[in-house]
């Protein structure tokens, strides 16, 4: 594809390129956006769409919050328009005032990214593009109007129909297991090494959700652990002197590791799905998997008691008392679960299965929850239940083991 | 992944599909659409996603009218809505009230087919709807509102930056291929025989471009000679006895039949971008090619004939001559050319390159055009100024041999 | 590979093809086999290898028995070479005299067929040679001892553990399905919709073995049908009006059809583990199926009878009789059954499992047999005592109720 | 597949493995394979030869030993079966006798090793096994003999017209790229970094053959750098600073690694058929590439200097004149070139093109060569001329300035 790729800009691009060796002062960015829009450039449109991701590429963060901001204020929508048609849909509701309708109320800028995006490659590029505007809003609020845009895009883009379920393993190109170590945010991979331990061993599995145009880049990944019994540990886990199983000897598949990897698809969720998948994908391999469950962190425990004047007592049994209160109690202002992977998982429909201190003993989990850890437990007769019961009404499932323990440390409070 | 999906299936949809069993003639599909809609139904939102697509699968025409009309009608805009969040939005343009005016002035129906998009194998199913749905919107005119959010969502879905082209030939799979004899919409393929003289030959070549989610399904397709010299029959490129030449000893790549396949994206234009990449492709593979030419119908000639109470002259030169004027000259009301086909290949940038008579002597050839044919040419050097002229001012490239003929027409006239 | 295969023709036999075209009448297909061992070739072996099989491709069937005759009388073992390599092996058994013996027992044509086989495609070009041979040694047996090389070459070369087992499905190419149609061997196949029947619905399968070197190529497949129980008649397994059932809802799977694909592969078996590794596949896929079981021709039912003065009874239930006394009783001189597919399946392990009358309406199936077919059976727990009871002592496995029909077919008589 | 070969050998092989955890002291690998050629065992030959494998993957050294030692001693040619049946075929040469002349003088071993050559996998195990045999032998010479059998049946196995090539790049799997790093024998591969940097870029090529039975076992692989103009120290070829240039931009390709991969397959030789697909892969892709040349290490300058009582001199200039001295006419008792990488590539048709002092600063290139290197020039024009010249009559192709060095080099002496 992508000589053909290269041959398509030779041949049609020479105008347009040569076009801007001329006129390189002369055409901003900005103008060849109006271009791209406008009836006349259909057919050089491909062209058009490439010199624009090119520029784009090769500017500077400050001229990047000028394009954004031209998008944002020129590119928006015209309430006028709005109004105006909106008025002459409700006189006579046919086809042509509808499609006026439709056309004035959606802002440009989003037929702009979809002309961007006929370049081969110009997917990725847009998603770039969007991470690129999430960290440059930050310091200009006034771009955040123009975020929603691209999240709506990209909604539509990388709806679930669309993405691709692959395993990741050793035979995986390094293409793509480079950026696994790259995009691991849970428990970092230090080396090629510590991946392979994580991916050859036949009790060890991962999968990653791809979309076909952007197949060398993962969007989210699991990593698994199948193993005999829940692990209480990370290290049980991730320990180079484990001993390795069978795949059929495991009644157990661990995840204990879950990264999305597209800044520039913040809040485009993949992670229900993907776990769902994966939990049907390995029940049918692996027919005697009973149980599925996480190893988490609670990246917002030692925050939570910061902020409420405690500490974490030293105590492993008053410290795993004290997190069942903070994941069954500790809440947000909008009364969901205050730790964001509690939120994730619960959301998802799972319940808290098991609390266990001295977890995690690096430096991470002893700075986020002083080493404690927690599974999620994912019941496939009860998932649906218990998402209702916390979407409905905040409930959140726990085993007895876990509420007599959350019982117990409100006593000693 | 189809066992895969089964299970998922068995596993997730359970409860619904048990539900359905016990609730079918409570819950409506119209119900089932809001609950999709509802923020509670997340979790099962693929569950409620398949079961509204097998509900819709079962129905008859009349309650598939019924169907399109709850969508039009229910599920449309809410104006007082878009007024309101839109001022919202001018008194105070930010974040929050541009959520809420992008959410109030898009129609929750397409939100709708981004859930129902979720299953495995949606993407087809909703695009036979919108063939459903334009077949009997014909009837039911007040549809052709819910036909726009389909195009919409359509254009974003199969924008040209998702699609693969795909060579087709006589190892393609036998299920894509009984699609080509299927969907061959321009010279009918009679047999899996005739299909192999089009495919097998080492100077035939066929291209199609997919849609990732819809593996199976060509979209469009265009067939291709190679040959020596530009033929002036479709009989030479069909012919049963024809001299198969090596794909080296071409100098000559003959566009003869572009086909789209799915009536569901009627409006969504893929054969601009089909033809210009196979050029390129062929271009590659092949540098002996020097010239790029189809050998297309004229569809309209005779109607616009009889329209203008004209008949085509018996005498072959003059056939030609009257075919040139019409290909020049006669225009629809909104100026553009009165032949769908050379509206198609004069708005690629095409030009008109010559006229043959006795060219098809197929009953339909006769019907609609009494036999002439007519080649546009690809100049890729010209490709873009033709275009450009043809879009700002309608102005028509053709060959002097064509202008000429066209000149002696008119003095018969 | 074939535009590198053809580059490597362009770039290195220039030299040779050159020459060919110059000295076409001065070089002999027999002076290039003597270079092609020569050592001096090394380098131009693979433009030679290629000027040879080009020229055996052109030759007509004279010419290569001429070839054949060469090959058979010229480059044959020399004897004194033999005794005397073996004496000195003898005398001092080491690397060097060894190296000697084995070149000097090998024939040189050995060596001649595998340099042959550096040229990409030359497998199948070699493995036609022997088909060619096989037909022409009828009138000319001295050729005979040739052909045990190529078995001697082929048995190594097309080992089980080089050929791969593949689905053979409608999404299979299409150049490989119309190999299908052409060498099914036992119910022919009409027509591409007939053969869809076979390879489409969810209830028949196909598999075929492949070698790397010839992938388009099937060596032998076998087409099976998923059942509800046993079927009595192929009407049963081949109308175009039954009813389709599940994958899952079968409990039996069986094998319709067995057909070996390569005349030049005579010999070399392949039919023992094509139906061991798809019993394999199939019940690991499909669970559900307890039954694995044949409905096989009976070829050399009718002939035997004429051998024996005898007619097939008119009555079905006396003609199953009949049946089971031939194929229990019925032998060849050898000792082994008479009929060749009842000695395929019991030298493989299977038994005789039941009978039935009026099971074949074709013309073949009549002059054959009667219209007479049989099960055997191939049960995983009993195929390895079977087999060695039938190799050891000719012990020929069987229901009790093939038993008791051939014990009232003999009071019968 | 590792999936059906595993329920195959849970299927067909319980028979056997029981059999073995029961007599584990009753049958000996001998015993085995006594059974594995009686004809009694054909139906239950693969779970035989998985047992016989098993077994010697489990022995120790001496236990091998023994193995090959009944290999060698009790499984050879009988040689009175030889002469009676070469007497038999002398006296009348058909079929038969044919064939038992065949049977007995090749010796049982051989059809051994195509028996356990019928399990899945067992392909790369059987060459393990030679490379094995090759390191035991050193101290056994007896074995030498059996070491020529298998080299007989992998050189039909490894045809070339059996082999793939296939690239090796940064997108292909890291199971086969860790394979890359371990077998590099030229220029050592320290980390994942450094592979990265020899595969990655666009100017940097890397091709192997692989075999269909061990897809995941490279046999041999070339490295390849494009460049512009020939390099003259493979510091400009590795440097971790060079400028990376565009494919298209190259005039050059440099082979300056090659490796062989596999010890069981010693003596059967690879590397003259991949340098010349690759250089004809190259020159189709990218038609700039003018050159073909390798930068090659000289392993045996300093040796052969020992030999004769010289060292190499200091002053560059001297050094070079010396190794054309060297590689023009230094000579092994068979008359072939002292230096077996000349060798090589002398035999394949190569000339010397140039010679460079300080170009190799490893370690290892100092002691080999005291540090000078050697391109060897790949002129398609002159490849077989070259060779030809060289085995017929010894004469080596090289450069005017080669051969002008070299004439300094003797007036020095």
């Amino acid at each position: 594809m992508s000589m053909l790729a290269d041959l398509l800009a030779t041949v049609f691009e020479r105008r347009y390129r040569g076009a801007e060796a001329a006129d390189r002062h002369n055409r901003s960015i900005e103008d060849m956006c109006h271009d791209l829009l406008g009836g006349s450039g259909e057919v050089s449109g491909m062209a058009l769409a490439r010199l624009i991701l090119d520029s784009y590429a090769a500017k500077q963060d400050a001229e990047k919050v000028a394009f954004f901001s031209f998008l944002t204020n020129r590119m928006g929508v015209d309430p006028e328009a709005v109004r105006h048609t909106l008025e002459a849909y409700e006189t006579a509701p046919d086809r042509a005032t509808y499609r006026d309708f439709l056309a004035a109320s959606e802002p440009p800028r989003q037929e702009v990214a979809r002309r961007l995006n006929q370049v081969p490659g110009a997917t990725a590029q847009l998603v770039a593009m969007r991470a690129d505007l999430l960290r440059l809003s930050r310091d200009t609020p006034a771009l955040a109007v123009l975020d929603l845009d691209f999240k709506h895009l990209f909604a539509s883009w990388f709806n679930r129909g669309f993405l691709v379920l692959r395993p990741i393993n050793w035979s995986s190109p390094a293409d793509i297991l480079e950026k696994i170590i790259a995009y691991e945010a849970v428990h970092a991979i230090d080396s090629w090494e510590d991946l392979r331990r994580r991916l050859a061993p036949q009790d060890r599995r991962c999968f990653g959700f791809f979309h076909p145009a952007m197949p060398d880049e993962p969007l989210i990944f699991v990593e698994v652990a199948l193993s005999r019994g829940i692990p209480g540990t990370i290290h049980d886990v991730l320990s180079e002197d484990r001993a390795v199983i069978g795949a059929h000897q495991a009644d157990t598949a661990v995840f204990y590791s879950i990264s999305n990897c597209q800044e520039g698809l913040a809040g485009i969720s993949f992670g229900n799905s993907l776990i769902k998948q994966v939990v049907a994908d390995l029940s049918q391999e692996l027919p005697g998997l009973k149980t599925f469950v996480t190893l988490s962190p609670i990246p917002a425990l030692i925050r939570w008691l910061a902020e409420n004047g405690a500490l974490l007592p030293k105590e492993p049994e008053a410290r795993r008392a004290l997190t069942a209160v903070f994941l069954l109690e500790a809440k947000r202002p909008d009364g969901t679960p205050y730790d964001p992977v509690a939120r994730f998982h619960l959301g998802n429909g799972a319940s808290i299965h098991a609390i266990h201190a001295d977890a995690d003993l690096s430096s991470n989990g002893q700075t986020q929850s002083g080493g404690v850890m927690v599974n999620y437990l994912y019941d496939l007769a009860r998932i649906s239940q218990n998402h209702e019961r916390f979407v409905g009404s905040g409930r959140i499932a726990a085993s007895p083991e876990v509420k007599a323990l959350a019982a117990a440390g409100k006593r000693t409070d």
